[in-house]
């Protein structure tokens, strides 16, 4: 079992993420993420498919993948060599009482407050997966009332050898 | 012709992501963007879609998205009334002399530099579309040399009538 990033570049046709997502359901894979959105290129999207399986299998996918005619090239994203980000909205319940908390916590996270109610508090956060996953069990200890995932994108460091020694 | 955001909340089985992509598709209509991913529950995940066209389709396919057994509640986010926010990566080519003037336009949209190499730069930025394409439009003047985009996810605002006042 292994998790596979792969980032996809696609014409921006209107069957291409059928295709792409009924290439994974067909062998009952559930994608864990998937993002698109168009590129520089209004012609071109590009799609990060995030899945976790048998290293066998994803293979053949992404043979398979490769092809579809409205797929222009497949690129894996290696930890350390690209840059993988998510962003999520969370709504947690907060009474007068409990908004202080919850807002220090998410300025120790650099994330941001966009929306206060008297009863909520929205926050938006960045990140990678694992500090999304940290700032959430946080949260736990609170009412999660929504909370929403893009997913992960990212791209490849400009670098690949010098990438993993820093952390910006 | 208008734009639709459609905050669609799914089980998550390895084939709704097909079923969904599949409805817009077999009506030629091509989605702007989608993003996907898992709610505070790991047995939903919340997909945010982002498509325009005419009302009167668009209504058919909520409708026919309606009727899918795996898709559990489907809401509009309208304007105002909701936060709607969209990550981008963008490597953009940069030597030793342009660096500086790059660094600058990031530091006025808040973004972050998140990578750095002798011959290119990457930044991440995430705010509302608009705010995403003035400063892409800034960059346009430099080489992009890559661009990702996660799609717009939203969550509505903990409190509708306030919302459209603040400006987080």
């Amino acid at each position: 079992m292994r998790k596979m990033v792969l980032s996809i570049l696609v014409e921006n046709t209107s069957g291409v993420l059928s295709r792409v997502s009924g290439l994974f359901s067909r062998r009952g894979y559930n994608i864990d993420s998937l993002t698109v959105g168009e590129t520089q290129n209004p012609k071109y999207s590009r799609m990060t498919v995030v899945a976790t399986g048998d290293e066998q299998i994803l293979e053949q996918i992404r043979n398979q993948l490769n092809k579809l005619e409205d797929i222009k090239e497949i690129t894996e994203l290696i930890d350390g060599a690209s840059v993988c980000r998510e962003l999520v909205l969370i709504k947690v319940a907060a009474d007068q009482k409990q908004r202080q908390a919850i807002i220090s916590i998410a300025d120790v996270f650099r994330s941001k407050i966009v929306d206060v109610a008297p009863e909520s508090i929205m926050i938006e956060i960045t990140g990678n997966p694992a500090k999304i996953n940290a700032f959430i069990r946080l949260l736990e200890g609170y009412q999660i009332l929504e909370l929403v995932r893009t997913g992960v994108t990212g791209l490849a460091r400009g670098s690949g050898d010098i990438g993993p020694y820093i952390d910006f």
